[in-house]
């Protein structure tokens, strides 16, 4: 059996407990230390999963050269520099969403670590779910035919934030999806965001992103902290079939519906007017795929640990964090533009991913 | 009691029959006679309300003295030279949504009516269904505060049209609706539209409106052609409670939801950050109110002929259908400027509606 | 072409008018008179479908030689004195459920058809619907299996009736379905029935009826007026899969599981302690058939017609409406021993059913 | 502040974490030791609560004069020995459901108690969820008006036991949840069971529970191992209102519908027929209380150590669970009576519970 990897896990707030658990168990890796610069968090965390050590000092750990690689689930806007200092030291590195809070860094973190021939890998926890992970299985198979829309729907009461937007908040999980499930990503060239801040708390607590996709697609996310019911709620409509995902219900998280608009074949040629008459409905069945259930944190942690041994790209790697990051950071603009779309800073999905 | 008022219904198509059957069955109203150019389409409208007369010439219908109204139900592009002719032979018109399909002349209509003291109503009947009237009963009533944000969904697997886009076809129920249930109703001043035509089809299938609302709010509206399953609804967020109409769920189509963010009372003229720090949560009751069963067409005629009767606006006034159609053609616009802000030709709600 | 056949419908009370609408719509058939003894509540039905001829004399219209058949919607305490006189008169017939109000009635009308060679249907409308008549099509293609059980609910608020209870008023929906859909009908040999009226209104208005079917499978029926929430809710449990259908969920009636327990094969013959030891349990896909729409009793006046002219039984025939006639009797007879099973007077299932 | 009472643990199989954990974390408690003869099994326990002394030995627990009570939760076959030596050794006692697997043995349990002065208390979870505390208090404030009948459904794919029935399996819940909301509680006289062994596992997998209660009500419950979806709904309809439970809806567990069935007042003295005549209909609003998050475990230890402080009956007592039981052993009997009615050992509540 392969040898296992050994890892720090920095932060130990909200995420920190749930990765230092799912480390722990693990067949891939031990858990070496929890770091907090709160002592007393840290070994209440490392308590729960069986006596772990714990630190107060980043320093410290990243000069611990038995330790292999570096989770880090601290406030965003401390990712730069711990992630910047654990690839320094020759860590291999996670990193919660977002990547950073600001596209500039999170570029440079991401050339680090390529320049050090290091993972740097996004935790985006939800691509790892038994459900994205069918749904970019089906679309990768050609299920769907080409994607024509994307809508996400993530709403609900939800905490207002003292440093971030609902958009800031929420949709780096929508984003963060689609960029997984998509043959090409997350390849919008221009966002649209519009918000609202009806309660004058200071930041938008109700928000939508629109996104231009490649071939006529598009794709729109619904952000909201103030909705009293609870929505998530993603439909993929494609040329041969539409999915739609409800998380909210585990009876039938998935569901493939062979329903559509069909255009006769020899139509593709002609003008628009003559398309029009050419198109068709199909109302056959639906198909709600079986998921294994399977823990989240438990796939990200196995991918974490393969990529390390593969010496590739995580299959959420930094770039895939920086696409989220960029469209992110246009959305602010379109915000201050009042909604005019807005140039993205492009970084198209590397190869290997 | 009363004598009845004499009706005309103009247009034998899909509309037209409803129509004709609800003006039949009123007690306010006589049918006297169903007018289209294909005779034989208006004679079986005819027969299936017991025999009405038929007529293939709108002239001879308007030139008939004993006719005080007339219904219009025939398409956009015709609206405004039917309804000109009408006004213009003195008679009252309610019409079909959209008022026309061009502002110029809706507010043309709306200026004759006036000028002429007479009717003018738009047939928006989703606003006569004990769901909106309901909806608008308990806005007025202050049940939901101020109006924080409005998201309204209406889409399914649809028939693309021949001459309009998704906008067109379904968006003036939303924007009827919304027109109708707001204290200061459509008071946008821009409209942002995103559309998609992934399928080629020359016109857009999935579309997305986004509207400041005055005390910013914000109102958001999803139409599409594509989508596989079907949804009809609406959640209307206000600073005390927030209301999701579901049109689809018989069972339970109204929820009032006594839950949201509290604002400390002081708070409201510190900063933005200080207010942050004193937003509470409230997890009350939900209520859904039991809701008459009765057919919104039904509700129109009645109020048609109040309308004419008391010499007032129909509630559902020819304003209203000229708010509806700037803001589609504001869409236009932002559609043609791929999706920045447009501004709306604006039409303030008048008192009396 | 085949020559239309000849029907008179006989009642225009509730079911009368949608039976006329559908003979009258039917390329079968030809309607050519509405039998009631109220004329003027027959003339109204005959107008609606574009004046047919009415009659208020029975005598008169069996008299007709010209007429082939009779469809019967009158109350069911007249149904024996109507169908025999029509069998008599050598007409073919089809009969609203139930059959009669008592088995022996019953008895006599399916013998006199045999004898007479006419045919005696059934109008077991719901087994003509699009989602019973693929239930019936994916039990005998072995689908789900071996049928383990069948658990049906229909609830709702309803009239108290006067001359009926709950179980003659709404079970023989659910006693016809499933004699429709199992391979072997409702092969029943005890029912136990039990039944509250807990607002003394001298019937039961609340009923459960449990009846063991062979191969120790089992079929229970909950009917209710009394639930504010309306339910109609069938799921049917097989060794290979479980079907539910809900039939107020219009996006999807049916849903087939393929999840359940499965016996390891050799444990078949051993004793029960060691079969379940070889229980395993199987979570695989479901999947949601699409249905055809089309109006149930469209499809039930085809088969009428079909039934004569191919001299051959209705699919529904009068057999299996006596077999659930055989049911509600015998239900009768345990809710007046307090609920102890009671022998069914059984008719086995026809061979050309 | 009151003293802590002492608890020990025995059993630290399935239930006995849930029951350490929440001891652990009460105010009112101190977990002194986890006892089962595994003792690997019990240290894991202890871990997991930070290092709570264990016992392989019962005897030696018992002997402690520092422990106040105890909580079982070992298989039901071992309740009598177990809670028969705690209450001889002066403890008082909870115990998870069923209080034994005999009725008799529980009647011995309970009036040891009785004649000891100690509280012994059935371990009955469920009646400590928000959910059902609400709606004991719905019933107890006459929201409901009379009770009419309960209808409760727990079906969901399950594990098939080795040693009990589906009845004995899930009906304690429902039987308990019956006795504690009524205000009667569980007065049923005779009790019918329908159960079925389609697999042939040698019990039955598909069950259903008929029981008439005081003044012309109804329950039923149907229990199920084979189903593929999962329902716990309890209906609970009264003369006023109607009470939903849907354990499965986070967003609304709880649903009152003022809907009914109303009898006019003066016919409640006349005959049937004339009191069929003065039904009407009630369509009113539906409500949907708020409920409160907290651990039904939490409020379960809450209440043992009021009972044992306020020398009271726990909400919960034996003789609850001694009412269970009587209804389980009469269902065997009626089992074997192939589905006869048959009579229940019938144990009132108690005036203090």
């Amino acid at each position: 059996m392969t040898e296992r990897l050994s890892v720090a896990v920095v932060g130990a707030g909200y995420w920190g407990p749930n990765l230092a658990r799912n480390f722990s168990a693990s067949p891939d890796w031990d858990l070496a230390v929890i770091c907090d610069l709160d002592i007393a968090r840290a070994q209440q965390v490392a308590d729960r999963v069986g006596g772990v050590a714990v630190s107060a000092s980043l320093d410290e750990v990243l000069a611990d050269p038995s330790i292999d690689a570096v989770a880090v689930a601290t406030p965003a806007r401390t990712h730069h520099p711990i992630v910047m200092a654990a690839l320094r030291a020759g860590k291999h590195v996670t990193v919660e969403k977002p990547l950073a809070d600001e596209r500039g860094r999170g570029a440079e973190m991401v050339e680090t670590a390529r320049a050090s021939g290091l993972v740097l890998m996004a935790d985006h926890t939800y691509c790892y779910t038994p459900a994205v992970l069918k749904i970019r299985e089906l679309i990768a198979a050609g299920e769907l035919g080409e994607i024509l829309f994307v809508d996400s729907v993530r709403i609900n009461l939800g905490l207002i934030q003292p440093d971030v937007d609902v958009f800031w908040d929420l949709a780096p999980h929508d984003l963060s999806i689609i960029d997984f499930v998509l043959p090409h990503g997350l390849d919008a060239e221009t966002v649209a965001a519009h918000g609202a801040d009806p309660l004058h708390t200071g930041k938008a607590c109700v928000g939508y992103l629109t996104m231009p996709l490649s071939g006529g697609a598009i794709a729109h996310i619904h952000v909201n902290w103030l909705s009293p019911t609870k929505i998530r709620q993603m439909v993929i409509g494609g040329t041969k079939r539409t999915l739609v995902w409800d998380d909210l219900n585990p009876q039938q998280r998935l569901s493939v519906y062979d329903r559509g608009v069909d255009l006769a074949e020899q139509s593709k040629t002609t003008t628009s007017d003559a398309r029009a008459a050419h198109i068709s409905y199909r109302l056959g069945d639906t198909w709600s795929p079986a998921l294994p259930e399977k823990e989240a944190l438990s796939s990200m942690t196995a991918e974490f640990a393969s990529a390390i041994r593969e010496k590739r790209q995580a299959r959420t790697d930094g770039a895939s964090g920086l696409r989220v990051l960029s469209i992110l950071e246009a959305a602010r603009g379109s915000l201050e533009a009042a909604g005019a779309p807005y140039p993205v800073h492009t970084t198209h999905r590397s190869d290997n991913s």
